[in-house]
């Protein structure tokens, strides 16, 4: 027997969306136009999303890989409004997550436990749904909005790739769920599935906004004795003690003595683990000079400007026994890794809870952009149904 | 009872040794005097010396490290002719390897299995015995000959440290013993310790020399199932595939288009292991380049200049799954892993045999010089005993 459809299915939907319209400019909630899911597509209904640094850099960026006007948005939590044709691994009304990676599920690479790559449907830049090359999204004068990473979350409903989608346990509230989406998970999964931190072990973290924070519980969960923050801002200790970080070292007051050699002095010889999560040659440069010889592994998570280039000395490579890798959404596979995720904080092992420190009504979106560039949030979740905002 | 000490114990010997006198210029086969051990410290009879390529690059070089005159030689197999005090692990008549890194048993790197880089006695370019900065050879006008990575085989005895000491299995013949004190055991030990390449991958090989050729038997043993290599000279395809090469690229062939592309177009989007044995930065970058997306390991174990750089983009770092890691002695733990590969040459899985392509007499070992210069030979054997030296 075939469900019934919703009454939209297979109809435009007119909605709000919160559109970035200028490099830098506030994003201007309007009414726009959302086409029904193609082939492999699903449109889905935003719950809730949380606002991710990449947002920012893509919403100040003026050059290219940039474009506008573009719905941005990419961790967020909804329900499945209706379904394109040959979906059958999803159905209306299914709690789902969508990730800006692609899970197809069949090619070499998402059959591999190794790589969360997917060869059919690579990441893209690109402003379109990957299968198609074009836009689900029209404003009300019939000009074309741009998608952002597979996802466009900003808005009240948005259509999605079945291999960007991973359905979500119903018993995990939406505004915990969403910061799977892109950086807590990449936070925890570095920790988990790139570096495999061992039990016992010492983790170095530069950087300790969400997804830095996000490592240090992921190498929590892991085992790890020793986390090692290291920011500009002292403040972040006290922040970061909630999610494992059991030392600071206040970058500022390194002035005069490298981070590197301060962490090397602390751990006697290096940390068995250093993580980049801000996006600067430099601190990568520095991560590496302080994980440890003969085992160390430097894992490079922040995203520094395109053209930017990594430089080591050959010889350091050679016999220092140091391991250089990356980690793309911290190595997870969507589909197979946010469920065990979901259930780890089901089992209160996975604390989710505090990375939330403010939760506002969509209107209110651009102050969201305000407090993450202004530092003074870790995530804030914005709500598309107003009376859903927990009172403050 | 103890032991019956040697007529020579204790006494310093007198006997011939072939030293690098000048950059560059033939080995002067002269008499030299050789001081007892101190503590942790053996005195060895050499049996037969192999010559490797970081022999000749330090015969060659001009500038520091570079240090004359020298007593040269690394790749050894030897009896222990007297032990220093405290040596408690070895006696006289002992058959043994030396090897230029160290194991001392009881440092953090020592215990660890994660790591083969001994913090007590640290590898070092220093011309001097490690645990006293002095020398054990001199000359028979009384000036200091300098020693060489802890070894210094080009003579008929030298003085060894006990942490870069391992007994050898006497059934094991020393031409083929000798073979693992750094070329061969450093090949074999990347593919399978440093990458610990698995059953049915690909592998990539940038260099046949003997290094390279050893990543092949190690790759093949691992049951690699499709291994290429990469040469400027065609020939050795022919000599590659005695180790496993199932596959070649000739790099002179490839002047218009870049190695990597070629390997990603063989391997359908890159091999599972590329291992870079030649000592080039630009080959570490293809090495990279042509590396699996998701799980590929690039391994540098070729030593260029001190002063040469590794450059990567940051973002591919980021994005691409790639791992750069290198490769000291194949990160063998001298102690633990030479017996393995030494049983595992007793059982005819590792093949040392077809390393072998000339023996020579020690008088003769600027031959053995010109031979690898000239890229004839693969390992040239040098027997300190004339009348064992097989005949041609």
């Amino acid at each position: 027997m075939e469900n019934e459809r919703s009454s939209t299915a297979g109809k435009p939907i007119r909605c709000k969306a919160a559109v970035s319209r200028k490099p830098g400019e506030p994003l201007v909630i309007e009414e726009i136009m959302v086409a029904p899911p193609n082939p492999h597509e699903v449109r889905i209904r935003i719950i809730c999303t949380s606002l991710c640094h990449t947002d920012i850099t893509f919403w100040k960026m003026k050059d290219p890989p940039a474009i506008f006007p573009r719905i941005l948005g990419h961790e967020a939590v909804g329900v499945v409004e209706s379904v394109g044709d040959d979906v059958l691994e999803f159905s209306e009304g299914d709690y789902i997550l969508p990730v800006f990676i692609s899970d197809c599920g069949e090619c070499t690479d998402c059959i591999s436990k190794k790589s969360n790559l997917c060869s059919k449907i690579p990441f893209q830049l690109s402003p379109w749904m990957p299968r198609y090359g074009t836009s689900r999204f029209t404003d009300l004068k019939g000009e074309v909005l741009y998608h952002f990473v597979s996802v466009s979350s900003f808005s009240e409903y948005t259509v999605v790739d079945t291999a960007n989608i991973v359905k979500v346990d119903p018993s995990v509230p939406p505004n915990r769920a969403c910061l799977l989406g892109c950086g807590v998970a990449t936070g925890v999964g570095a920790a988990w599935r790139t570096a495999n931190v061992e039990a016992g072990s010492t983790v170095a973290i530069f950087g300790l906004g969400a997804i830095g924070l996000a490592v240090a519980e992921g190498a929590r969960l892991c085992g790890a004795t020793k986390i090692i923050g290291v920011d500009v801002n002292p403040e972040k200790f006290e922040i970061g003690k909630k999610f494992g970080i059991t030392d600071f070292v206040s970058a500022k007051e390194c002035s005069s003595t490298p981070v590197s050699q301060v962490i090397n002095e602390m751990t006697g010889g290096g940390a068995d683990y250093c993580f980049e999560c801000v996006g600067m040659v430099s601190l990568v440069h520095e991560a590496y000079a302080c994980c440890r010889k003969g085992w160390g592994k430097t894992i490079v998570i922040g995203y520094d400007k395109p053209e930017s280039q990594l430089s080591f000395s050959s010889f350091e490579v050679l016999h220092s026994g140091k391991t250089l890798m990356g980690s793309w959404y911290g190595g997870l596979k969507p589909k197979y890794d946010v469920p065990v995720l979901l259930k780890q904080y089901l089992n209160k092992e996975l604390r989710l809870d505090d990375f939330v420190t403010h939760e506002l009504k969509f209107e209110d979106i651009n102050k969201a952009f305000d407090l993450l560039i202004k530092g003074k949030c870790i995530r804030t979740v914005i709500w598309m149904a107003s009376e859903n905002v927990p009172p403050t």
